[in-house]
């Protein structure tokens, strides 16, 4: 812990590294592509979780649990769906070890599956042959599911949070009656990631749709959220899809409508996973590791005692202990850190890496002048306050450094975002990194062409459209869509 | 729905089916042996799941993940262990799918993994690979993990909630720097379980350890809780394991003590699963369906209005309201069932059948006389109260309906539990049921001989022992214990 991280600017990925190794948040598995959640890091998954779950409650969803394996045969039955996901999939072939003749554990042939099985990339496939069991009338309709849960993708490069082969996630399937309510509940749910990826996590992001080569497999329409991480490149932190009545048509899930016609159900899905955690640490984390913003930081405020003799640290305690209640009733979460042989200044550096939002020192000397010396994980400078109705002044500290985190953030994306309109100019800043907002003419090849030559691509096709005497960046034709390009994740 | 189910007389297994897919806790998935826990059953899921978990975080317990998959390798390495999961392990080998030249989706033979991987039957060999990276010292110690999570033991023959291939669970892993600390864990966390299933599921269970041959795969001692089903068969519903020095030694997992010595690691590991909610079913459930404790239950008061005009429908609800408000102040979970085009007669046999602990009825007639009539799901009669303060009087009635669902199922346990002393006595009340309680001498072959003749197994020892002057119930010598036996899920 003792010592630092790479600083950003040397290496950033080997910075984001060190930050989730140091900071305790994540570890690698002993299976390639794997990923262990250190409880530190899981405690803020579970606030996110929480955020998200009450909102999925009060907007009528409701959470569920369907397998982890699917039928091989199902995966094909939606055209798109198979060519997304077929090339990372995990694949159960049998069911039972034994030792063999040299006692080494082996498969026991005789085990083999008559289908394959595969591990859920994502598990439309399942739900919507479990629809097809529950659905027969509008009666029936909408459903509104959710489901906490871990998928497989099998990954080659990991990057912890970021692409492992398993990761947690939530994934909303909905029916629907009509597309119109298909298609607001989709946005409804982008709304919701907003608010909470914003809100909470402190993370601006833009909204908007994905063009069609960076669609989901199966999707009609992808709605989005992209936030700018701190090295300027671009992470796609949610995504919401209409899916029309694809998979109801490969499912053959057919509802009576209110007028007696046989229709397909309009679906939805949508989902975000583990990844905002390191949208987290990559839109607030500096040199000397995490920042957590308040709302999701497992401690908020840690208290640290100086003390030389264990005559001072019982007066510490003493004299905290009503400030540790007040913090209490205000639901406060703090750690007081009197862990002995360890000194003040590596329980700071602990504390910074792990990006507690504030810091609290107290020794004798504050005794004698009824203070308390606080600092703010988002500013460099110490303050002096009295302990006198301190929580309150606290409490207030902690929501005004959420505000901060965001606004920090927020400035950096802006400072970041360049409107651009000629094809020179974007090929020269997209290497110096953000976002460029400029014209598209709405074809593929266009898109693919930019791709192939900057790797930049489109992350979203903002909902408010103006495109007025708009051009194309590449082919100078009059654009189709304002749209963003940048160097993603 | 309207259909009743199967009377437990006539066949309790068709009876347990039955209400399952009734009252829609869950149902079958498409790969054999899986299943979806439909959000009815999950709902009390996440009941228990919260309150089990505020208990493991109140005794500083802390939440993690750890990966789904695990190199074959990791198995073998605990003897034991490997004995009691190669049998039934899903095993992963290749991670790839392609279109074969005639279209079909086949496995990509050039994906064939190196090692092959085995999805999680449980966790104590990841954890313990991964607890060698980050313990030392005796300052790391104690680690109080548990995680939620999904876990996979082939199954043939399916039963919902019971034995399935795939199943929901919390499992919680400790390291300790002392054996007396481990085995103080390991009881403090039955107790948690205990408080849980007897406070909130409102199952009586009983307390002890197991029998070697009943133990876990790779536990020095299991300690378990055991329930008597409505079929007066014994269920296990959750198990703390007491591991020894046993997966420290498999995976070399030594820390420096305080008085610099090296030592092995001692360990704890412990569960419960979905499998508690088919207890929660056979221990209540009777032949028009669930009967939920009101701490779980999704529902816990439902209001049916019943009218026959708009009029009505109207002045119902404009006489219900305060109530409703009311409710919201208690924190009650009630519906307003006001669905259209269903007869009163459906709506309470659908609470029924989903063992809603209080129906409420409200008529026309109910208004001009200031009343409600309401029915207990766990008592047979109407009862009419004044609609003045009536919230109160609910909030009462669901506190009683706990207790007397808890004392239904202590009775019935007392009532068929016996104590035995001759082997003929043992051989003839088995057949009929229960709990047996009698004199054992301790030895495997005297167990496994009264297994394979009654097919009772020990559910376990209890903690007390008073076995003075006690024979074993087979062989007639001292007994060494005195145990349970009954037949088992």
């Amino acid at each position: 812990m003792s010592k630092g991280v790479t600083p950003q600017s040397l290496n950033y990925s080997k910075w984001y590294t060190d930050v989730i190794t140091k900071a305790e948040l994540a570890d690698y598995g002993p299976v390639k592509g794997t990923m262990v959640i250190r409880p530190y890091g899981y405690s803020i998954w579970e606030a996110v979780q929480s955020e998200l779950d009450s909102r999925f409650k009060k907007s009528n969803h409701v959470n569920a649990y369907f397998p982890l394996f699917i039928p091989k045969s199902f995966l094909a039955k939606e055209a798109e769906h198979v060519e997304g996901f077929a090339k990372e999939c995990a694949v159960v072939t049998h069911s039972k070890l034994k030792l063999d003749e040299q006692n080494n554990l082996v498969i026991d042939p005789e085990s083999k599956l008559e289908e394959e099985i595969i591990v859920r990339p994502t598990s439309e496939t399942v739900i919507w042959s479990m629809y097809k069991k529950w659905i027969t009338s509008y009666r029936d309709l909408p459903i509104l599911i959710n489901q906490w849960a871990n998928v497989v993708r099998w990954e080659m490069r990991t990057r912890l949070f970021l692409r492992t082969s398993e990761f947690l996630w939530q994934e909303g399937h909905t029916a629907h009656a009509t597309e119109a309510e298909a298609i607001d509940e989709a946005r409804k749910i982008l709304d919701i990631y907003q608010d909470v990826v914003e809100n909470i996590m402190a993370i601006p992001i833009l909204t908007g749709y994905k063009s069609d080569s960076e669609k989901f497999a199966g999707a009609v329409e992808t709605y989005c959220i992209e936030a700018m991480m701190g090295d300027k490149k671009a992470l796609q932190a949610g995504t919401s899809h209409y899916l029309g009545q694809n998979f109801a048509r490969a499912f053959d899930v057919k509802f009576q409508s209110e007028n007696n016609q046989e229709e397909y159900v309009y679906a939805t899905s949508w989902g975000v996973s583990t990844r905002l955690i390191g949208a987290l640490i990559m839109v607030h984390g500096d040199d000397k590791g995490l920042r957590l913003p308040p709302k999701v930081a497992p401690i908020q405020i840690v208290i640290v005692p100086i003390y030389k003799n264990d005559t001072d640290k019982d007066s510490i305690l003493h004299y905290v202990k009503p400030l540790l209640s007040e913090f209490d009733k205000l639901n406060i979460r703090y750690l007081y850190d009197d862990r002995n042989k360890m000194s003040p200044g590596f329980k700071f550096n602990e504390w910074e890496m792990k990006g507690v939002p504030i810091r609290i020192e107290v020794g004798p000397r504050d005794l004698q002048n009824n203070n308390l010396i606080f600092s703010r994980r988002d500013q460099d400078s110490k303050q002096e306050i009295s302990v006198v109705n301190a929580s309150e002044t606290f409490n207030q500290v902690l929501i005004d450094i959420q505000e901060n985190l965001f606004n920090q953030a927020q400035q950096f994306q802006n400072n970041n975002t360049h409107t651009v309109k000629t094809y020179s100019d974007f090929e020269s800043i997209i290497d110096k990194g953000g976002f460029i907002r400029c014209g598209w003419d709405g074809s593929n090849k266009t898109e693919s062409i930019i791709k192939k030559e900057t790797k930049a691509t489109i992350r979203c096709i903002p909902f408010n459209q103006n495109i007025k005497d708009l051009k194309c960046i590449y082919s100078n034709t009059p654009a189709k869509y304002e749209v963003i390009f940048s160097r993603a994740y």
